[in-house]
């Protein structure tokens, strides 16, 4: 990476200045929207779901009928089939800037959209993955011609130590460092010139580097940020830390969005938390990312990994978010952006995933 | 459907018009497009598959290598899924104009995309389906409200007559009348709008009713507009009758492409062959079909039907068409539409299909 002395300031402008740097370099992904979903979403979970036959008259009562209006910046459809190409971009891009990169052996690295800016600049690239990634994304890192490492799932940063070590190689992380940061917040600044208006953008978080990313993106805009995490064996370390105070350190989780396993980062967490940029972090269950991501298959016509379907799964079941819009924007409702952050799921997984749900 | 004697001439400029009186009924779609694509469909055939074993040296030398950027129309992105929203909502616009549509009972009729516009008009809708429609398609059709009336694949138009009979309904015919050519016309219309350029626009033609708009949408724009078909067992209608110069009356197939069975209809004909506004026609292979759907599903994250598939088929397998676009364009090559018509098929079925490529 860059040198951190040389960073940009964590704020909205710099998010300008990181698109004007990469704006050749990436796609300006469709927003798209749909009537169905927006009535979907704007109609009371008891009636959107005559049949769930264990929910009392008690919860009927409860349940919210928000106004929702729903725009999906479609960055499963941004180049590597999802919004990392934005950080990665970037992070080659500031890096090309330092007198002395070259000199230092170039950029050896980390990460499937780190491998496609590499090749496009000629660099060598050395990307760590989990075993346990998808066959479509290990296929993909080798079509952009990086030295592919496996590694158990848990062991990412050890290994690619190690390779570090052994080539001399320098990293780029997948979300905790400025330069990707900024780059990611790109999407979210896109999303603001592509639509009339915004009162709210969901962003899945992992890592955070998108979630702090579109934060930035948004600062003194008046539209509010939520994170969205699946909640499955503590994957929504986001949100326990949100809630707590304290950021969560080690996950392990099993989660089908198997992209939102990571835990939050450190600078993500001053600008989520600290800076207090995002509102609040929401938590979805397996079957409601599920839920989601097959209407987005049905509704949208959108090949979307499960990571990428949480947004949409807070946005239409989760009760706490769904009674906060109806508190907050009234009978006017609200525009929600909704970031698809990538694509990459072959269509056996996606067949056997959707064949789970009742 | 409004009397032929009041139809609009069948030109550019109705298509024009035919826009206006359907842009707030109907989605802008997106028009997207792939580096990867674009330098798989600008590669000769013998380097894109070098395990191609059975390829003579011969065969090699003939090859085209054509440049060309293609810009993808995601009508699979429009309401119902498929650009037939267009030529719907139309025919029942322009039935609305006529003084009397009212007294004579209103609308009743055919089709899953006038299910919508019969909905959302208040009208009641009886649409006739092959049963071997898709599940997605049906249970699309009964989501709108239309009443269902399953029949053997190739006794529509029979089956069709008796529930007129029976229910003094009328018939929007899917593709063979003016205002529903006017409105799938609308398409390649805001494609031109949409791309810097163009030098071409591929369609699929089944009935041929999008072939033949989108034709119309081109007059005397320079624009040339090819049609794509299946070969499968005679699906390619289209292209038999271009060649013999007589239109082909009667087709029974059952290639993957289901959606591009039915025979080209007499409007259609007119404009795609008397008038020769369509330059020629094209047939691929049903497995040229299956990889160019996987690609789009791949490459574009896009769900698309069979049916969809066959114009980016015809850009990257079809030799006679790229060594066309090769001798034609030269070194500068070509800007190309590719209609994506339509996205109604369930992941078990892609699956299923994708599963059948070696």
């Amino acid at each position: 990476m860059a040198s951190l002395s040389t960073c940009p300031p964590l704020t909205r402008q710099s998010v300008v200045e990181a698109r004007e740097t990469i704006r050749h370099h990436i796609h300006e992904t469709p927003v798209v929207s749909s009537e169905y979903l927006n009535r979907l979403a704007s109609t009371d979970r008891h009636d959107a779901a005559k049949n769930e036959v264990e929910s009392s008259e008690a919860e009927f009562m409860q349940r919210a009928k928000p106004v929702m209006r729903l725009w999906f910046k479609c960055e499963n459809m941004q180049k590597v089939g999802a919004f990392k190409a934005r950080g990665a971009f970037h992070a080659v891009e500031r890096l090309k800037q330092e007198p002395d990169w070259l000199e230092n052996g170039g950029l050896r690295n980390h990460a499937q959209a780190v491998a496609l800016a590499a090749q496009q600049n000629s660099m060598p690239a050395h990307v760590v993955m989990p075993e346990t990634s998808s066959a479509v994304k290990i296929k993909s890192v080798e079509t952009y011609g990086a030295q592919l490492t496996l590694c158990p799932r848990f062991d990412r940063e050890l290994v690619a130590a190690q390779v570090i070590e052994r080539t001399g190689a320098r990293l780029i992380p997948p979300y905790d460092h400025p330069d990707v940061i900024l780059g990611q917040g790109t999407c979210g600044l896109e999303l603001q010139h592509q639509t009339e208006r915004l009162d709210a953008i969901i962003s899945p978080s992992s890592g955070g580097g998108l979630l702090s990313g579109t934060a930035l993106s948004c600062e003194g805009t008046g539209i509010r940020v939520y994170g969205a995490e699946p909640e499955f064996e503590g994957a929504d370390d986001g949100r326990r830390g949100f809630l707590s105070g304290k950021r969560i350190t080690h996950v392990e989780s099993s989660t089908i969005a198997d992209g939102l396993i990571g835990k939050l980062g450190q600078y993500p967490w001053d600008i989520i938390y600290e800076r207090r940029l995002v509102d609040m972090m929401y938590a979805v269950s397996e079957e409601e990312i599920l839920q989601a991501m097959k209407l987005i298959y049905e509704r949208l016509k959108l090949v979307v990994e499960p990571a990428a379907a949480v947004s949409l799964a807070v946005a239409l079941y989760n009760e706490e978010f769904r009674q906060m819009v109806e508190k907050t924007a009234g009978e006017a409702g609200w525009d929600i952006g909704i970031i698809l952050s990538g694509g990459n799921i072959g269509t056996e997984r996606m067949a056997e995933l959707f064949s789970k749900l009742k």
